[in-house]
C-alpha cells in the first residue's frame, strides 16, 4: 500500500464463520446444545462456505465448548461446506477425530511471551504438537490448518515483525499445514500493515493458502478487510453479529461482523455466495439466544433491504 | 477502485470535526453553552485544523443551536484553525456574518426529493439561495463551502448516480463556491463507489477541493475513508465519538468517529496535526456531559497508548 500499490481483488470471497466457536467461547452464558446446533444450521442454510463449530479444549477451561462432541454429531452437514474444529494439542485433536470434521485447525502465537501465557508451552513446543496431529489425522482425510495469532501485534511484546511471522509459516508449511491464517487478535494491525503483510506472504509463500482474521478493537477491523482484499486476499475468519474476543488475550475486542463484511463485498460487487437476509435472520436467532445486543452495524440498519418507512 | 487502480494516499489528511454541530444536533439533551465552547476549545487543543462549530438554523427546528451567536463569541480561536458555521439559508447566512466565521456551509441534496424534504425547496432554489449568500459574504473575506447530502444514496429515491452529482458540484462551482463535500449521509456507500466518485470527481473539477463525510450506519465509514484516501482525497468531516445522525435523515447512523480515522491514519503513517491523547480527552469530556456512550471503538480501546494491563 505504498504509492504505485495496486488494486487487485478476487472475484469470490471466501467467509469461515467462527461464531460458533470464537464467537461463544468469549460468552459467560452457555448456550445449549440445540440453539448452537440451529446456529449452525441457519449458517449452513445461508450459504456460508466454512463454519468453525466448535473447539475441544478442556471442558474445565472453557465450559462453553463441553458438548463439542454432541454439537458435530447433531449439526445438519451441507455437502460442499467445510465444517472445522480447533483443537489445542494431540488430545483435543483425538477427540475430535472420533467427530469427523473436514478441517482441524491448529493455533500458535507469533510472540513467544502469547504463546506461553496462551497454552503453557514455546512456540516450538506447539509446532512440535502440530507435526503429532498431522500424523494423526490426516490418515483420516481431515486437513489441518493453522491459524498464527498475534500475527499483527502482541500486547505483551507489543510490535511483531513481519519476518517473524513469515519464518514461522514457513515453518508451518514444512510440516505439510494445508492453510495458514494471521489472527489480528487483539485488533491492532492497520491497512498498510495488512497489505503489505499479504503481498509479502504471497510472495514468500506463493503456494500456501492464506486466510485473515480480523477483530475490530480499535474500528479497522473492515477497512483491514478492504486491504486485504485489494491486495488479492480472498478467505477470512469473521464471526456473526460480530462477537467474541478471547479470554485470554487482554484488550481484545469483537470478531469482524460476517454481516458487515458480506454486505461491504457484495455492494462492491465481490461474490461470497452468502444470502444476507438469511444470515440477519442467523443473527437475530442468535442475539435472541444470547439475550444481549451485537456490535453488527448492518444487522441494526438492516443492509439496503429494508424500505425507508422500516429504518425510522 | 477496478483491477490496476493505483494506490496514491496523500502524506497530510486535513479533517473537520463537525461534532459540535452535526453530532450535537442529533442529541436530544441540550448542552449547556459553555460545555459546547469547552469541546470546541478542547478541539482545538487536540490540533483539530478545522471545526464545524455551530449553526444558524431557526431555533424553532433545532433548539440545540439556539445559542450559536453566545458559542461564537465564547470560543478561544486558534490562529490557523479554521471555525465554520453551517446555514440553511440567507436569513442564517445574515445572523452567522455578524459572528465572523472563516467559512460558511451551505447543503443541498443530490436528490430533488431529499432537498425538498430536508429544506422545503427544490434543488435549483437552493443554489439561488447559495448565490445570495456568496454575494453577502465573500465581502468579509468568509469562504463558502457547500455539502452535497446524499450524494451516495438517497433514503427517497435510492440510487443517485455519479453524473448527478458531478453536475450538480460543477453548478455549485460555477457559484464560486470554494470547496465541495460529498456527504455519505444515510452510510450506503461502498468502498468501489468512494474510490470511483473521488477519481471522477477530481478529473472533472480538478481545481475544485474537495471533501468527504460518512456516516457508520453499516459499518462501512472507516472502509471508505480508506477508499477515498487511497484515491488522494485529502480532506474529511467527522465527529468526536462518532456521535450524530441527521434527525431528518431516516436511516442515518453516527458520524465517522474522529478517533477512529486520526489513529487509523496514524498507524498507517499519514499525518493529521492531531494528538490522539488530547482528541480522547475531549471525548472523555463528551461522554460525561452527555450522559451516555459513544460509538467510537478507539475510545474505548484506548488506541495502543494504554498499557495491556490498564486494557482489561
Amino acid at each position: 500500500m505504498q504509492m504505485g500499490w495496486q488494486w487487485q481483488e478476487p472475484s469470490f470471497v471466501w467467509f469461515r464463520d467462527v461464531s460458533p466457536r470464537d464467537g461463544l467461547q468469549a460468552e459467560k452464558m452457555i448456550l445449549e446444545t440445540k440453539d448452537k446446533v440451529q446456529l449452525i444450521n441457519q449458517l449452513t442454510q445461508a450459504g456460508v462456505p466454512r463454519i468453525e463449530v466448535t473447539s475441544f479444549v478442556s471442558p474445565q477451561w472453557l465450559p462453553q465448548m463441553a458438548d463439542a462432541e454432541e454439537v458435530m454429531a447433531a449439526i445438519d452437514r451441507k455437502p460442499g461446506v467445510v465444517y472445522s474444529v480447533l483443537v489445542p494439542n494431540p488430545k483435543g485433536a483425538e477427540r475430535a477425530v472420533a467427530t469427523k470434521p473436514d478441517e482441524m485447525t491448529v493455533f500458535v502465537s507469533a510472540s513467544e511471551t502469547h504463546n506461553q501465557k496462551n497454552v503453557h508451552r514455546s512456540i516450538t513446543e506447539s509446532l512440535q504438537g502440530f507435526r503429532d496431529i498431522g500424523a494423526m489425522v490426516r490418515v483420516h482425510g481431515i486437513k489441518v490448518s493453522a491459524v498464527i495469532v498475534t500475527a499483527f501485534g502482541c500486547p505483551y511484546e507489543g510490535v511483531v515483525s513481519l519476518s517473524s511471522v513469515l519464518d514461522l509459516a514457513q515453518r508451518l508449511q514444512e510440516l505439510g499445514i494445508d492453510e495458514i491464517t494471521l489472527g489480528d487478535t487483539v485488533g491492532v494491525a492497520n491497512p498498510k500493515q495488512v497489505a503489505n503483510m499479504v503481498g509479502a506472504f504471497r510472495e514468500k509463500l506463493p503456494q500456501v493458502e492464506m486466510a485473515l482474521h480480523f477483530h475490530d478493537t480499535r474500528g479497522t477491523a473492515l477497512a483491514n478487510l478492504l486491504a486485504a482484499v485489494g491486495s488479492g486476499a480472498s478467505k477470512f475468519e469473521t464471526a456473526l453479529g460480530g462477537i467474541g474476543g478471547s479470554p485470554f488475550s487482554p484488550g481484545a475486542g469483537g470478531n469482524l461482523s460476517t454481516e458487515d463484511s458480506v454486505y461491504c463485498l457484495m455492494e462492491m460487487g465481490i461474490a461470497t455466495g452468502i444470502d444476507l437476509k438469511l444470515l440477519l435472520y442467523a443473527t437475530q436467532f442468535l442475539v435472541e439466544k444470547l439475550g444481549h445486543d451485537v456490535p453488527s452495524r448492518v444487522f441494526h440498519a438492516g443492509g439496503k433491504m429494508i424500505p425507508v418507512n422500516a429504518r425510522h
